[in-house]
């Protein structure tokens, strides 16, 4: 039974918790014995280190072997760990650009990680970046991307890079990414995806996706902060964007961490074990809490409810609703969620987002983001939904108090 | 009692195994809960994010408080997590160089991290890079670095940033750092150091030290692996090398893990808890490690002994040896060592530091890596000399052997 006082995570798209099972794996990492096989560095060329090394290239090898990589041959696909999905979406675009000069398409919807390396990148007077818009629902527009792959290449000045993700982060929008990367190829770009909030929702394979380049982190699949990793197509090259050691052939020096990546790829092949289970559960239980509160809230408006989404991300419009008071209600009275993506908390703008579907001022002013995990219970839902019921109706009398208070009619 | 079947670990420069105390409080840390505080997004605003929030800002005011930082008013040092060394030397020297424009000076003796970032610096056309030469001890030529301060700064091109390590990783070495930033900032210069080696083996303060950015890392204080730090002097700007999140004052964008940044911390609180104890402790054993080791092998030549080094390190030329040769056959006996940095390693050169010390071309090629950490002990110590002892003695007798075989004098 949820009481009244049990809080209800409903942010699990700005990042999951550890899985117990997860949490175990790692207690047991680091408790084997004060001299742990996991505590050494694998640039070392002892025993020790080479142990550490094997944890190190086995995780690398479960993670793309669990994604359908070639592992195999001279055209192997290649893992590359970063610090997170920021760090291995700065390594794909700067990676890529630098070492395929030419133009950049990023669609309007990517995590800031994209956009605002991309921004960047526009910085050199030489290199052209164009941000690539979506339509209504929230998909990429196919069409202004092949007319552009196509002027450019008509020009002489063809387009050399991207990125488009595998589904939005906001409103769990799936895109249409393998018409992207045919279209992509057709031209001769690359195509790189972030894949963070997809992996273990929706099935992926990356040699049947056909992707050059793919981004993944762990915090998102009830893995650890502070590990994800960059999927490179087999021979592909890329300008390093750390310099020192030789780690990952120079791709990306710095100490690997045998913890935090055998970790990542215990909290992936949990995440994958039941992967069909739990989105329909997810599915089920995001379904269940849209139709509730359209029935208490008839005016809420559901942001990409007509198209495929995410199983587990519900982006809700409240009419006449400010979003930080909204969600400040919501948490205290118990509810997480957020306004958007936590990298762009601190922020006061609206989302970009919703902002490039052209959703309405009023709506943008006051759409929050609900994600559930696969921990997310019916029961949860169901208390969810009251309590986002009466807290924005609480708000709502609030807003109208304060309107014809401020705005005495009788003077 | 120590059996000949132990291992001894003496290459703690590379990298420290976990504290047990460390470990607990990581494992504490993961399995308060499957909804553990420490699992949040510290960017989400609520209650749960914000409870994550202040673990990473407490962890971070511990780290500035513990190496005297300035944590109070308008001029308070910053702390950039990063992911170890490599980013944070990376971000310094990038970062601070993009900002402020001018010549760059780095020694020769620093990490590849420093190293390579600045040959990469150097490709710009405009940049000036210089690397400082080290006298045959291991030490900064401060006469060079004043003169080359001087020459720029007459010719109206001033050095803007220095880069100088407290202690050397290979050597133990201590640089005369006080004397390095007070002739940068006569001429103008920010200073950088770092100080992956030197935290937790001497006493450190920032504000004292006033250097202007100081490289740190977790995993050389019995730490975790993928967890370093920059602190950044008072109102210091300098350019983000990740785009992204608001994070960091948008100066390292990414999400940052509580769970990390907390355990970096207390690995710190642990090391410097009794740091003068430890540290005579294993300048003691090292003492005794070299002077035994001179009796088994009167020919060994001891790198930077007549200087001050930090307690810990130890390099050993062995006339004659192949460094590689000896680092195989000690692993084989039990020990590990190394042939350098593990960050070069791959790397079939020789060790640059003993390089730039003008180590005669014999010895470079003979020399290794000894590293104790506070857990080496007494009768590790005495059985490592005895190992050391033997594997070198056979080495030596099958190079006689074959170079016997090899050159027939009788034919």
């Amino acid at each position: 039974m949820i009481s009244s006082a049990d809080r209800i995570y409903l942010d699990n798209n700005a990042t999951t918790v550890l899985d117990r099972r997860v949490a175990e794996f790692m207690s047991r990492a680091i408790s084997v014995d004060h001299l742990s096989t996991l505590g050494f560095n694998p640039a070392s060329q002892h025993q020790e280190g080479r142990t550490a090394r094997r944890c190190v290239e086995d995780a690398r090898d479960g993670i793309l072997s669990a994604l359908k990589c070639r592992t195999k041959g001279m055209e192997s696909d290649r893992l590359i760990w970063t610090s997170g999905g920021t760090e291995a979406n700065n390594l794909a675009l700067f990676g890529l650009a630098q070492q395929h000069p030419g133009a950049v398409i990023v669609s309007a919807i990517e995590h800031p990680s994209i956009l605002e390396s991309a921004k960047k990148l526009a910085m050199h007077p030489s290199q052209r970046v164009r941000i690539l818009p979506v339509d209504s629902h929230g998909i990429v527009r196919l069409d202004i991307l092949e007319q552009w792959l196509h002027d450019d290449h008509q020009l002489g000045q063809p387009v050399s890079l991207i990125s488009v993700m595998v589904a939005n982060n906001e409103t769990g929008v799936l895109q249409p990414i393998e018409e992207v990367i045919k279209l992509g190829h057709r031209y001769g770009a690359l195509v790189h995806s972030d894949a963070v909030q997809a992996i273990g929702k929706i099935p992926l394979s990356f040699a049947l996706m056909n992707v050059d380049a793919l981004t993944l982190t762990a915090h998102k699949i009830h893995g650890p902060i502070g590990i994800g990793a960059l999927i490179l197509r087999g021979s592909l090259t890329m300008e390093p964007q750390l310099y020192g050691g030789f780690q990952q052939l120079g791709l990306r020096p710095g100490t690997e961490s045998s913890l935090l990546t055998t970790t990542f790829q215990e909290a992936l092949r949990i995440a994958l074990l039941q992967q069909s289970t739990t989105a329909n559960q997810m599915r089920q239980l995001r379904q269940n809490f849209e139709v509730q509160l359209q029935n208490e809230l008839p005016d809420i408006v559901i942001h990409g409810a007509a198209v495929e989404r995410l199983p587990h991300t519900s982006s809700i419009g409240f009419p006449g609703c400010d979003r930080q008071a909204v969600q400040m209600a919501l948490d205290m009275a118990g509810i997480a969620c957020s306004t958007g993506s936590a990298c762009a908390s601190g922020s006061s703008q609206p989302s970009h987002v919703l902002a490039a579907m052209q959703v309405s001022d009023e709506l943008l002013q006051g759409s929050l983001r609900f994600s559930l995990s696969r921990f997310t219970t019916a029961e949860e839902i169901d208390e969810a939904v009251k309590r986002i019921a009466a807290s924005v109706r609480k708000l709502k009398r609030q807003q109208l108090f304060s309107f014809s208070t401020s705005n005495p009619t009788i003077g």
